[in-house]
């Protein structure tokens, strides 16, 4: 049995997976928004519950947004800043009195797609969140490549890759303080804002695109077309024997007719079929690969 | 036992390391240029005369500039271009008579220090190469990380990323038909054009920063400025334990200051100290990284 949980913005959940990958039991809770103290309450109870209906688990995986820094031992770059600066991993090893194993959340989700999901049994896994933030998490061997600083795969804050049209220089501020970044070019309020006039969400965008309207066609293709010119990036580097998509955007099928073709000239490979996958499974993704970090 | 070659534009090396990596044979000669025939001659001689001196090998390892597409079998991207298209596998295996596993001569480069080199015990290494060309090879928990196409690790055909200095776009001609490829910007080569005046090579042009002369000292430090600005590409997406150079322009005592530091604030972690290291097998590193291939 392996216990996971995953630590989001809104919303904490909780998996206990049986050997073969079964869940055994699940419960979500809204998060305790702003108060830490509540969050590692509300992350112990389920626990407890979960340990209660499933039995109990050597350890404990966890995803969040963001990372521990192996410097320091502090949460970074959480957007659920209430976790910024705070032990969190020492706090839940005391309150849980066992090792707990934490990871950013696209680490998760590609690790979960490694094992048992669309890219399972492929040797190197490139998976990506598209939501509203860019991740991304490297799988080797079946193992996580989480990386010395523990930023593998944030491909998101590495700055838009050319060739650029005229009007994408600097490229819109990103909240990590630089200009262009991937993820603030390929996130789903980003490609909302892309559209001229900008539309409430990457949903109402999508909408309107296939309703045919040519501002949200263009703006979903120049979308594509920067995806597609970030991916080509990671695949001369990591040439990964697939990529798997997650997040909000992966469920537009569309994707995966555009971008391969327009990230194919792009590869110094001779034939260009880096498989382009849609996640397995789901919005389960995250908390199931949190649950593959525990023993 | 492990026999290795390295097929050079100029020269063809062998090399047997016995178990402890130690060398017990070494031979050079050059390479028979624009005659594949005599290519394939010369490799099987040094392969014998190594036997003959120190044992029988079970496979043979070899590192060519480009890469065997695992698509066609044939070579490609060779600068050695009388290899291209060529089956150079499987023609020397009927020679040899046994296994011959080729890799990209900066994949073997990567293999060699990540073995009993410069990143020796480190779990991810990044080898590049900085000479005549700009390559790169990942090693993993000491396995090579070829890649789904064979091109992982060839960051030198990804555009060199921003922030961009207004003349930098679209960025010089490739070989390899695009524009602004990291290689185009940072080969030794494009160091030594990229003075004003040009001058003849990048060994002059590091003489003529070190005399103190302007326009040298300018280029060089630009040249710093993209290197670095290609590195935090890879560290973001990667971040390797250890990042080893080899080439010409790994014997610059400058770069290991200048480019960590230029380096740093365009990462996404909160203490920037990826070891950039010096390789420590020199010009042997690839012979002997090809021997690491073989068993």
């Amino acid at each position: 049995m392996r216990i996971g949980v995953d630590l989001g913005g809104t919303k904490t959940e909780v998996v206990v997976l049986d050997d073969s990958g079964v869940e055994r039991h699940r419960r979500r809770v809204p998060t305790p928004r702003d108060d830490y103290a509540a969050t590692l309450a509300a992350i112990a109870g389920l626990v407890d519950e979960a340990e209660r209906a499933a039995g109990r688990c050597r350890s404990v995986g966890m995803g969040i947004p963001g990372s521990i820094s192996p410097h320091t031992g502090l949460v970074r770059n959480a957007n659920s800043t209430w976790l910024n600066g705070r032990p969190l991993a020492e706090d839940l090893e005391r309150a849980l009195r066992r090792d707990v194993r934490v990871a950013n959340d696209a680490n998760c989700f590609a690790l979960s797609e490694a094992t048992d999901g669309a890219a399972a049994g492929r040797r190197v896994v490139f998976g990506i969140i598209l939501g509203t933030g860019v991740g991304g998490g490297i799988v080797v061997d079946g193992r996580l490549l989480e990386g010395a600083n523990r930023i593998a795969g944030e491909w998101g804050h590495n700055p838009l890759p050319g060739p650029f049209r005229p009007d994408e220089l600097p490229g819109p501020r990103c909240w990590c303080g630089r200009c262009g970044c991937i993820e603030a070019w390929l996130s789903g309020p980003a490609l909302a804002a892309s559209a001229d006039p900008p539309v409430r969400d990457a949903a109402a965008l999508v909408a309107a695109m296939r309703a045919g309207e040519p501002s949200a066609q263009a703006a979903f293709e120049r979308w594509c077309d920067r995806l597609a010119r970030s991916l080509a990036g990671v695949v001369n580097l990591l040439d990964p024997d697939a990529i798997v998509l997650g997040g909000g955007l992966s469920n537009v099928d569309e994707v995966y007719r555009e971008v391969p073709r327009r990230c194919a000239p792009l590869l110094f490979a001779d034939r260009a079929d880096t498989p382009l996958l849609r996640n397995l499974h789901g919005d389960s993704s995250g908390v199931r690969g949190a649950a593959r970090l525990a023993d």
